[in-house]
């Protein structure tokens, strides 16, 4: 059952091979932008799920008021790209990190993140060698119990302490509410909001984030823009959350099978080192669309461990499967360049330009 | 509690920084060998883990007989290093790699594996481009269920298929046996080498695998060689599966706490695009040195999710701290350098040369 085009990737790139399809992915991105425009909030997709800059630059064509980066190093490179409007959703501590950052503020606008106090003490000093106000945002919790303050006051007092900083200016609150969470996170903003108006300051920007949030895009009142990464891919979680289907998944792993030597199981080319352990919480490590019924049940680095027990039919050791992951933005993060097609039609290879820019 | 060596490398390199202490890789290198020489078995370390031509070169200078490489690529990588003597414990499939696999035989020598009649009927097509006969051995499951033969007759049917091909050469068996599986594999071994002998052939190499199985080194009667790639480093598996101390691993990751949102909570910068989400089955993410009690209880993708409860000995924002991980081979293979140091002085890089050679 392996296809010509499989047939063609394996030989001129072998197998694992981490393939794109461009169509579904320009349909991606026209999708995202028509879901935020259709809500009247501004489109700043995450990158760190393609972590390429000509991608960014199709999703600013598209529409996006501009991008958002989890790494400086990350904005860096899309600053080399040619990007010029970039939110590091992310505290930045030290030194190096603030000597990085004033140098990319002097190119382009980037707007800082900031949950504590030691994070606005020190992006003075980036403001400085940048020779220009440097916009913060407060990062707040909504639920995640991941970075954010907890509490509208929290949030004020950072907001009063950015204002109060020199070089700094307060730009607004950066969000990610759970997709049954936005109630909670109204109630928040609304306080935090009425906290600022009695220390005389406005959140320009709110900010809300994440994929499986798309259909809930404008549902917070006062949101004005909104980040979601994965979307540009799609992945099994993102189906398991029902704002996917299979046919929107642009990213398939193809990998060879290697070895079937008992009747119910074989491996696959792709282990922990490809698909990554990250299993999104599902059963599982990814949908193979040649065997849907086929389980990849476990990893080592190198192989993928197939319990077929479930599945009639079975594949051949040398046929070449398609596999969606679970996570697709930690598996861009594993390979050096993605292969592009069309359908069934090879393109070439786009590189994850700004992968393994660790800091 | 930031020492001042954290401190450079994060003035130098940033944060999250991959950290290898050389002295101690040196002295794990050694150990290795030590063991392998005293039980009169040859080294052949496997450089998955470490994936640097430079850290092969010591492993031979040590003593080691040649490398184990997982991917072919690394195998390249490795013979532009300078390494002539590799064996390739993997099934290799498909034009493409086939004719990669006979170039690369034409520079030094390669060992092949093949533990099914599609791999062993591919094999010749190298070897007629190498222009000489190939070694392949025969890969037998030992208990893991991964690749390999799950039967003596197996592999004395795919050894005969071996040495009856033309450019082929029947090698001998790759074990893999579980740490507490050396009784039947020796079972297995003594069947095959009996059928072996009745077919008039013979298993030059019988090699086995593991970094937990070091203290078993010696133990199958008929073993020459032993694969063991994690020793290099060690981990934290390394240390649960009791053949390594802490004092044993030679890696580090240098983060920074970046959020301290509330008080039984934390964030580091290091997530699952460092530490990968492969637990090794152990409990957290990780042994942080500097608070042993706290516990890396999740992951996103750039934040590890900090649970303090059990530590009274709690990490302000802005802290660098250094972590075990529980696997270190995946770590290595999500970046392109590692920061070297002896003791407390910084030393430089050594790139991650084969890292990303997926295929």
């Amino acid at each position: 059952m392996t296809t010509p085009l499989a047939e063609e990737i394996a030989r001129i790139h072998g197998t694992p091979a981490v393939v794109i399809d461009l169509d579904k992915v320009e349909a991606n991105i026209a999708r995202l932008q028509a879901a935020c425009d259709a809500a009247g909030v501004a489109n700043r997709p995450h990158i760190k799920t393609h972590k390429s800059p000509e991608l960014a630059r199709q999703q600013i064509a598209a529409g996006a008021r501009g991008i958002t980066c989890q790494k400086l190093g990350e904005a860096e490179i899309m600053a080399d790209g040619g990007i010029d409007d970039i939110l590091i959703s992310y505290n930045l501590l030290g030194e190096q990190k603030l000597g990085r950052l004033g140098h990319l503020q002097r190119r382009v606008r980037v707007i800082a993140t900031a949950d504590n106090p030691v994070t606005i003490a020190g992006l003075p000093q980036a403001a400085e060698i940048a020779g220009r106000d440097l916009e913060v945002v407060v990062e707040c919790d909504s639920g995640r119990k991941r970075a954010g303050v907890e509490t509208p006051g929290e949030a004020v007092a950072l907001a009063k302490m950015i204002a109060g900083s020199k070089g700094l200016s307060f730009a607004g609150f950066l969000m990610y509410p759970p997709e049954d969470g936005w109630e909670a996170t109204q109630v928040f903003l609304d306080t935090a909001n009425a906290g600022l108006r009695d220390a005389g300051l406005e959140a320009r920007i709110v900010s809300t984030g994440g994929s499986p949030n798309i259909p809930n895009i404008g549902k917070l009142k006062g949101a004005t823009e909104h980040r979601a990464g994965t979307s540009i891919f799609n992945d099994r979680m993102q189906i398991a959350a029902g704002v996917a289907g299979i046919e929107d998944c642009a990213l398939t792993v193809y990998a060879t099978v290697v070895s079937r030597a008992g009747p119910e199981r074989g491996i696959l080319d792709s282990g922990s080192k490809t698909l990554t352990s990250d299993s999104g919480g599902l059963d599982g490590h990814g949908l193979i669309l040649e065997y849907p019924l086929a389980k990849i049940a476990k990893f080592a680095e190198e192989h993928g461990f197939l319990d077929l027990s479930g599945s009639n039919e079975r594949p051949e050791v040398g046929e070449i499967v398609r596999i969606v992951p679970n996570h697709v933005c930690v598996v861009v993060n594993m390979v050096d360049k993605l292969v592009t097609v069309r359908g069934d039609r090879l393109v070439g290879e786009l590189p994850v330009a700004a992968r393994g820019r660790l800091t």
